[in-house]
């Protein structure tokens, strides 16, 4: 399939089965922002779950944090964005248009005049005002990235749980940057939502630390089921590197304009903790009680888009192939990140079938999204699953009344096998576990 | 227990065990914003994961979608927002102090002037500016309900998933209203997290669907703990009623200072589908084939606060007893709720007992959220898993190694059961369950 068209394609669906639509789209849409509709919240949040079952839940050595959005400014002075999370902007001054300097070539691209001025830093950071008084004292900010909230929270988080490095502080939830060129779909977005983790290690440990994250992180994409060619570690230059990093490692995605980042990992040295230490005034060392050692830790970094990710998922996961005879297309997800896990279908309307697969319904939506459906016939609705990326359809026949038993059907092979409805959620729990096998 | 101990107590209990840190601590404090840390975060994403579990994913009328905090000032010109959505403010013009008018008595509560301003409307929606100019065409609001996320994507969700009312449309997420006035710890923050769903109906039967829901929400608290006394329903007076709604009633729960609403159940007609139709011009009537009836569907609005229901929970929960002699302080949290459903204690720090305990972890945290505790004694450990309501303690001792079961504890009664590892999980499963049985 072409590059492009690939990309259409994607996004077609996206809109048509409600996964994202732009926002506010009755009102003509507004400033490249999406919404999640049903299927797209529920993936997004089964790629948000799948991070956090594996870096937070099953991890006895990393807790969560959920830190405010609007943002003490002191914060972002220490942290250097008040100062440095800036693009380089132009005014074209004959049409008034503003450019972002590095992406023109001298004339403006609207008017075409080259009478522009010279290139000024503007913040990224959006502002707003608390209180009733809009002056410099009750200016926040709504927070650029996740990070810094592990930061400043540190020293609060180790002593109230008693925590020994190396662990980690994660934090999932959204960040704001006033992006002057968003685009490509929901991969750069001005509201979007990350998916960070801190993990403070002893100075000494942080090159294996770093080396072990970029390992893990770059294996988890593999787990989700993106293929080996489609995704890669990138070492940056020494040129490239962040201020505050020793060494970053991309995890980057083929999409179809080429590689981008998914997620970086970072050696972020002591630069934050020692930078909020000297603007705070607060001791954020750490005492080694075995050792008798007091140090600042280091920090390791694996911060991850969580809608980007979904869009690799999307993309990687698109595909149209021919079923006896028939073209269909189908999302190849992994059960993890699918919307559904499981869609439940009687085969007719009849009360007999409807009864039984209302009760299959309530029994796996304990453990699985699951969706339901009775309308048409069941060839198209297996179709409507393929293409949303449902890996199983549970079918409730007229069998079933007298064997008590269940078609469940493959998505990807289209194979059907015959399962007691006794040894259903295990038969799917097991095949969610061991996918794609 | 003093009302106004229980209310210190629970805010000490927060700050001592990371519930909930004011924002930016390091730096004092940020305008009444908090952070909520690692036990905080896990209840709070366990209040929002039950109403999810139960308003959401086991319903088949009820979908979710996940719409932007960045928003069009035209959703809010339409919704009324723009121009009514105010608190009446004055200025002393003696200290130049700012104070909501209905909060003060003719007189500055700073330097006791009576030389005030007339009231004026001041807007509580924060604003923002989208892109590089500050002008009015790049005005956004940050989102004060998640309410008109799902009017102004009514057709879309409707359309993309054939839906028939009557059934909803849900979601979590984020709000900000800038309060002149926020208090009462987290009950009224400027960032606050809403639970709401809108469910569309017949008009004719906006008023059935209204007394069932008000009827589902009361007894979804009872289910999760919230005793019977400190609960109730309240009918807004017609004069108490919002300029969009037919009937109102809220869920009150007695906090330690008076009832306050934890949650509004509002039959809000057709007001706001209407309001978005004829500022759009898009038709967002609902056509039914079966009765070949056109109507404009009615809405019932069952919208809930997410973080002071979880204050709610804690209030509700907090209590001292006497162990054996010793005080204790624990946290009588339903397992739905509680920040860890379990902790996992090796007996002793010995590698025989460590590897059988790390290996129930990593089983039981397939499925639970499990802390684990290996430090000082027995007894003490307990405790601490008291005080932050791990309803669930398992202990791994010397005996586990041959008769392969383990002691797990009662929160409320302290008392211990012998359980086979490999009954385990389903042990736990069905207390959660059955839950308080």
């Amino acid at each position: 399939m072409a590059v492009s068209d690939l990309m259409d394609k994607v996004v077609s669906l996206c809109k048509r089965r409600g996964f994202i639509f732009p926002s506010a789209e009755i009102y003509g849409g507004f400033r490249s922002t999406y919404d999640y509709g049903p299927l797209g919240s529920l993936m997004l949040q089964k790629v948000k779950g799948a991070w956090w079952m594996d870096m937070v839940q099953k991890r006895r050595d990393v807790v969560p944090i959920d830190a405010a959005i609007l943002s003490s400014p002191k914060i972002w002075e220490a942290s250097g964005h008040l100062a440095n999370f800036t693009d380089p902007l132009v005014d074209c001054r004959n049409c008034k248009e503003r450019w972002r300097a590095d992406h023109i070539d001298g004339v403006c691209p609207k008017c075409g005049s080259s009478d522009l001025t010279d290139a000024r830093a503007f913040n990224m950071m959006f502002k707003t005002f608390v209180g009733p008084v809009e002056d410099a004292a009750a200016v926040a900010y709504l927070r650029p990235e996740t990070a810094q909230g592990m930061f400043v929270n540190f020293k609060l988080v180790q002593q109230s749980l008693s925590l020994k490095p190396p662990f980690g502080i994660a934090q999932v939830g959204k960040s704001f940057r006033n992006e002057i060129t968003p685009g490509n779909f929901v991969f750069r977005t001005r509201e979007f939502e990350q998916m960070e983790m801190e993990y403070f290690v002893h100075p000494g440990e942080a090159v294996k630390w770093h080396e072990y994250w970029y390992g893990e992180r770059y294996n988890w994409y593999l787990s989700l089921g993106i293929p080996k060619e489609m995704i890669r570690l990138r070492h940056h230059d020494k040129e490239e590197l962040s201020h505050y990093s020793a060494g970053t490692v991309d995890v980057e995605f083929l999409f179809p304009w080429g590689w981008g980042e998914l997620e970086g990992i970072a050696n972020r040295t002591d630069y934050d903790l020692r930078a909020h230490m000297n603007a705070s005034g607060e001791d954020l060392t750490y005492f080694d009680q075995t050792s008798g050692e007091r140090y600042l830790p280091y920090v390791i970094e694996p911060a991850a888009g969580a809608t980007r990710t979904m869009m690799a998922f999307l993309i990687a996961g698109y595909s149209e192939d021919e079923v006896a005879g028939e073209k269909r297309t189908l999302l190849r997800l992994h059960p993890r990140v699918a919307p559904y896990t499981v869609c439940v279908l009687p085969l007719s309307k009849k009360p007999e079938l409807k009864e039984v697969a209302e009760r299959i319904y309530g029994e796996l939506s304990e453990s699985f999204s699951v969706a339901y459906d009775d309308t048409q016939s069941i060839g198209k609705r297996y179709r409507r699953q393929d293409e949303i990326g449902t890996p199983f359809c549970v079918t409730v026949d007229f069998d079933t009344l007298t064997d008590g038993a269940v078609t469940v059907r493959d998505r990807d092979s289209t194979q059907q096998i015959r399962i007691p409805i006794s040894e259903l959620y295990d038969h799917i729990s097991l095949r969610v576990r061991t996918w794609p096998n």
